[in-house]
């Protein structure tokens, strides 16, 4: 019995414009599979490039938090929103990045007993308040991370961060996305 | 005394780069004005070109909901994520777009007990579950949906724009981005 | 197609005890329409009676809150509880009031990002707190309004009416009390 | 060492207006003692006025509530905003009117696990609505109550009281009012 | 007319274990009568013997804490679990042991606005917090309660009586356990 | 550096009172080493004596649930209360009973997507209640579980389950309680 990777249809690959299946198959090479990620926004082609646009320029940008704190940020406030593609994928590549094959569970279960920085942890704080009250965020929480060292460019990226997992952890709820089985070990 | 737009630095139209002007201007000349938003995002023109991108795939694509219900979609939404951008600025775009001077109003205050279709209010109650508690999306609201006419394409639609304010909304507040004053009147 | 203005009967003015039918000529003459909240409160005259005299002790009594901030408390408090009559009808008036088109959508959607005065904040903190959870409000809230100058009397003032509307919300929401199509443009 | 019996100054019988004074000497011959709530209100006799009238208006008029069941509706709402002094005083006389020394504490714990009827079950889920979450209320609440045999009046009442607790309960909140000692065992 | 006390099957006395019948009568004989919480519990032997162990290790030991403060501490946790035995029957010990009739019923409604020392104060925050979302609690709560002059063993005990009653309310909820008449009005 | 394994002592083996070095040794022999709840909770030897007779009354006795089923019952309701050595030590301890290495990340992150029977399901829906709103179980409850074949004393196992991680949650997350590094990989 195999459960769908998705509420809806998932194109084959053959039928995928050109930059879409360049991309699906240069992952695939990289990573030895294919996320379901691809497949299940490969259903819409639009959202596929601008979702993966906004992924990359926040996720594979310069700047002054690491690969592994950005990681962080993605499964803190995944698994906020209870999405289940989000925390395993990520909670994997979390694990790879900050090669610790215990922070990923860590920070998806309670990140406020996490082994963290004091700066990771107010990086944390914030991206989960963007998550779930943005609205109360004020001039106080930018004061915080820069006693942090954090800049307001990194300050962005932190929310940002989080807005974009926002809309993707509701997106893979909808879709009922199912997260590869090769992430459940990875990094461990 | 005039208020910032955005908590962070907002280029100028010629520092920009040639695509992302050309978008700006383009807008200035159908609007009369440009929206803040542009300018905001427009710091980042990366996360700006995928924003609109993701933007134009949602609300300006055919489809089964009408231009008024997708942007009952994003007040419904942006109120309970108190964006005050949001709720401003696309209550105009729905007054116009309903040429109902009263309607935006009423979905942002309090969408339940506003004049709506039978189809809209279970188009809103998806949406809103989108927005609020996505994890908790299941087969019975697929169901329901369909009882009202909607596609699983014309689903994805409602929960891909409830996504796409999750994230809109959440960058906005960060941003503390300013309604210009222009949206608050028109269409009333 | 008109939508009734309240769930419940609403009298003939011609029917309606002499002290009551005044006070509505006298408004509708002051603004030139009769909003329903009158008519609908009507259809229990002694609950009438009781609402406005409440009334009219916070709203038009002198003290230290000018008239635009007690209207500032009515809105920020109304839309918490979701009430469209009072959000509309009060977002007209502190319109008015405060002599500003922008103020009422501002506090409506997201007071804690309006362009307040600190002690306005103060107040509105304050309200928002009777109104959410009032149960916690302690000797350390009197302290922080007086630090913005604030009277005792000015402080029972801001509970008050914050009180007095979670009774008018709460009304108004069982009765699906509809705003006057009037108060949506007043003050723009 | 005695507490203060309201957060604001509490006036002397002899310095009060005729009418407020007469109506708590007449409450203090009928009930043995003055109930802090009158002298707390004096504090402002507009408001004293208001608020006794709203609070006669709904609690001793006729109607298809029993008086026990109006006071049922007082404490659940009253506990849900864990008003100290309503749910002590009104448990108190909801003990007398119902001549049942056990029932006032299971409705302030618990009312879902309370020997009601299943009218009065339905009853308070409607108060208990009204209080928490006003702007749910829909045709299908109305419908309800009326398979239990009430009157779209009774439900008006239930509503009403709900509403007018909300403002009681929140002012004593506010003036952290203590329940005279009386209360405490009456009805026991 | 009389009401299970259970849920669940209430064992005969005759039927029970040694140990467990003699338990039950000894509590029987200093009572006066026997609490249902044993005779529900009674239903699982090794579920009884479990819980009153446990019961035993934290509210009849020596410690910096009263036996009042503890009781306090299930009355308040109880109250926000809306647990009506553990409510009414500790609220019964608390005034007995407070020698207070008017502790218990303060301290279940707002526990915030009780006539406490400030170090009853700060235990019962810190209860509170530890039943209501523990996985916040950190090092600046301890440190708190060390101001307070608490000892580690004494925040140990204040947050082990917190969740020992966080299972006991929640059992009694489940079995919707019947507080014997008896404790209504003992120690008032 | 290493972390402390709880924020409280933890003592030695040969410290301990012979019973429960016993206890610990027995489950090294099995494990291969000390999960790290047995250290924690032996600071305190009544609480660890009562702790582990609650645990096996429920979680090593015969009854209708699987042992998978009642670790599921363990991680949902201990990812609900963001208990880390919970989630972290019965997910293993799931993984290895269902013989699933899937299973236990897909019920911490949201109970609601994964792939469980119906009667499976049914039983999380309860335990859950029990865990975050006990207070409103009712005959209702009893009856759907009924439908899935579940006797009444089924429905205890699952309440009772959720009760006592209810209590060891909160304990756990009071503790700063660690998980052993073990069971991350455990069973994947």
């Amino acid at each position: 019995m195999t459960t769908a990777i998705s509420r809806f249809p998932v194109p084959a690959l053959d039928d995928l414009p050109e930059d879409i299946r360049g991309r699906i198959v240069a992952v695939q090479q990289k990573a030895g599979f294919v996320p379901n990620v691809f497949l299940a926004w490969a259903h819409r082609p639009e959202e596929f490039r601008a979702f993966f646009a906004y992924h990359d320029a926040l996720l594979d940008k310069p700047g002054g938090l690491t690969k592994a704190e950005r990681e962080m940020i993605v499964v803190a406030t995944s698994s906020l929103n209870h999405c289940h593609y989000c925390v395993i994928a990520h909670g994997a590549i979390l694990r790879i990045r900050a090669k610790d094959p215990l922070i990923a569970d860590a920070v998806a279960t309670n990140y406020l007993n996490a082994p963290l920085t004091p700066r990771q942890r107010a990086m944390l704080d914030f991206a989960v308040k963007v998550a779930a009250r943005s609205h109360e965020v004020g001039e106080d929480d930018f004061a915080v991370l820069r006693t942090h060292g954090m800049s307001d460019e990194d300050v962005w990226d932190i929310g940002a961060i989080a807005a974009l997992f926002a809309l993707s952890d509701r997106m893979a709820n909808m879709l009922a996305l199912r997260p590869n089985d090769e992430f459940y070990a990875m990094g461990r």
